[in-house]
């Protein structure tokens, strides 16, 4: 695609993500977006253009990293965000480039076997107080060894130094009853067989700093990932970016694209306020709203319909602060499926260069026929470049 | 596409194909199925989402084969089903992989000459009395050698052995007044040079056994082809599949791809029973409806009406045989083109979670702006195994 070759200079940019926005029928043939009070969401529904956003392939359910990946332009079957990033991103920690990052579990081991893989999901403070007795083990041959303590009994371990590599056997053997398994390489490379010898020793220090411990006396290493090799956001769109979340996955999606990101928004009032304090230093904010995907998790329609209302009392405020404003979803939650889901997630892009309105209000429904037509979520970035005259003519 | 490393089990899933489904305006503006009386798949397409699929490519106009190809899942661009295949499908011939599959014409040559490339069309019982005299020709080289008649002058050679290859000249000169062709390799490959021998005895061998025929004295060999190298449906989607049909090609279609086929089904009625009884043993079934399409193909849209709903009185047999139920067409048959069409096909998807409804009625029209989208045809699988709760979600 040419789109780098076409940047120019143009207006600002505010995405802002409802996480989960689109349902299903629930009640009396109406979905949650129907059911909703949404005056503002609908007067944008009829000034400007919707459509209606695919967030990976046909029938594919987005985990909210490929969901967000699409929605800021990155092919998300080509850049696979691996389970141990998104975990560090969800514990507010900082993923390089080169690092590699693991899910831990601390587990009960006796007479060489796994009884417990989770310790008895020993209370949150007690895995603070081993990690902090972990913590003593912060460098192997050279590589920097980073812990964080998750809920009850997972933690994040990072490592940070040269040539490392995922390619290590997980020490989790998955099910009770088996001996933890050794991380040996996967791959005859010398990363796999250097990360692999690191680990090694990690393991062999912890299990003695923890030996004594009643329940998590071991600990299991599963979900090693490391970055992708991509492009930042400014690289590939030409934006000086700044995205804000009140939950730390987010914060950490929108920083592993090279976004500005405070961590002081612990919600969505926070949020706004921080675009509009960083509003002349930046040409693209991100603004992710959490609550509509939560409700569609618990299947409570009713706790959905009103996060889409109190989401869409915020509009004005988002109005406000000028520039094209595009509402959307990383991925649908319906109630009915209790869970992310697969199906097109509605568009609106507040610009009138951006399209015709075809729609009365912002539904499921009405999203579909609208003149921003249905797209995977990767086609987002260049409608909004476009819309905010950031593109130039291609070709003469 | 990450499909395969997402399947999981789930909900059966019923295809059901109207061969030839969606028509253009024939009468007053209204088109075959705005025309009919469909009760059945209007409720369908009132309670569920519909869409439409493209089955190749803009402007395409696909066979059958690529066209049930593609609603297998398979990409038809990639997986060509040769001539010969199909024709060795529509006389219920098994095609192994490693065969070669030729089409046959009885020719009548004088002087070296081939003067009726169709032997004056002689009737099909004198095709079989032909065809019984060739099977003296069962085994060449080592390779098996299999004539089965077809109506007419038509029959299917199929060659089954080591080494065999499509690359060799047919031997049909095309026109009258030519003398045929030698069966010369086209590559020089040692498998195009096995094979154009093998060929050039049974010509040799056959032309003796007809040489005192007064009009089918000789044969004309074209359409060599053998099956690509694709895997099996269960294997790409994980699913066990059942399929039936009344016409022995789509039979043979179903069978390529290593769904379980009866012959015992001569009608649709008898193809609902045969997935009635098997319904326990199997994920996926697929049902094939062909009198839309030979109506269309006539060009007579009354016929093409009836045969609708005559479709349509089956839909709530098929509703109870339980699971997912999808209702398309492998292509449309205008009556205004009386043939294939390369027009988007209806599509409507009987389950809650499959999408939002937006439509009164099942047709041509209405599909368009449905929540299932404008899509190719190979989308059909990922969208059908999500809405039977057969993926996981991808990425976390």
């Amino acid at each position: 695609m040419p789109y780098r070759e076409l940047i120019q200079s143009g207006r600002k940019i505010i995405l802002a993500v409802v996480d989960g926005l689109g349902g299903l029928p629930v009640l009396g043939g109406f979905t949650e977006m129907e059911l909703a009070h949404l005056p503002n969401l609908d007067m944008l529904a009829r000034r400007y253009p919707v459509g209606a956003l695919e967030p990976v392939a046909a029938g594919i359910t987005p985990g909210s990293g490929p969901a967000h990946l699409a929605l800021f332009g990155y092919d998300p079957l080509k850049y696979r965000i691996g389970r141990g990033i998104l975990e560090a991103l969800g514990v507010d920690m900082e993923v390089r480039r080169g690092d590699l990052a693991i899910r831990g579990n601390f587990a009960t081991v006796r007479d060489g076997v796994v009884v417990d893989r989770r310790a008895g999901r020993i209370p949150t403070e007690e895995n603070r107080r081993l990690i902090e007795r972990l913590k003593a083990i912060d460098e192997v041959k050279g590589v920097r060894v980073i812990w964080k303590s998750g809920k009850e009994h997972r933690f994040v371990l990072l490592l940070r130094g040269e040539g490392l590599s995922p390619e290590v056997a997980e020490t989790d053997p998955g099910k009770e009853g088996l001996p933890p398994r050794e991380p040996e390489p996967l791959s005859p490379t010398p990363q796999a067989r250097f990360t692999a010898e690191v680990l090694r020793e990690i393991v062999e220090r912890a299990s003695q700093l923890l030996k004594d411990e009643p329940q998590a006396n071991f600990f299991l290493l599963r979900g090693y990932a490391m970055l992708p090799d991509m492009p930042t956001f400014e690289e590939k769109w030409g934006l000086k970016a700044f995205g804000v979340a009140s939950y730390p996955m987010y914060r950490g999606l929108a920083k592993l694209v090279g976004m500005t990101v405070p961590s002081d928004t612990p919600d969505f009032e926070s949020e706004i306020e921080a675009l509009r304090r960083n509003w002349n230093d930046y040409d693209f904010f991100y603004i992710h709203f959490k609550d509509a995907d939560k409700a569609g998790e618990d299947g409570d329609w009713r706790k959905k319909v009103a996060a889409l209302e109190r989401f869409d009392s915020y509009v004005p405020r988002l109005l406000e602060l000028g520039g094209v404003l595009a509402i959307t979803g990383d991925h649908d939650t319906p109630c009915l499926i209790r869970g992310h889901s697969w199906h097109y997630v509605p568009l609106v892009i507040a610009s009138e260069r951006a399209g015709v309105p075809t729609a009365w209000h912002f539904t499921e429904r009405e999203s579909l026929t609208g003149a921003l037509g249905l797209r995977p979520s990767t086609d987002l970035m260049g409608l909004l470049l476009a819309s905010a005259g950031r593109l130039k003519k291609f070709g003469a």
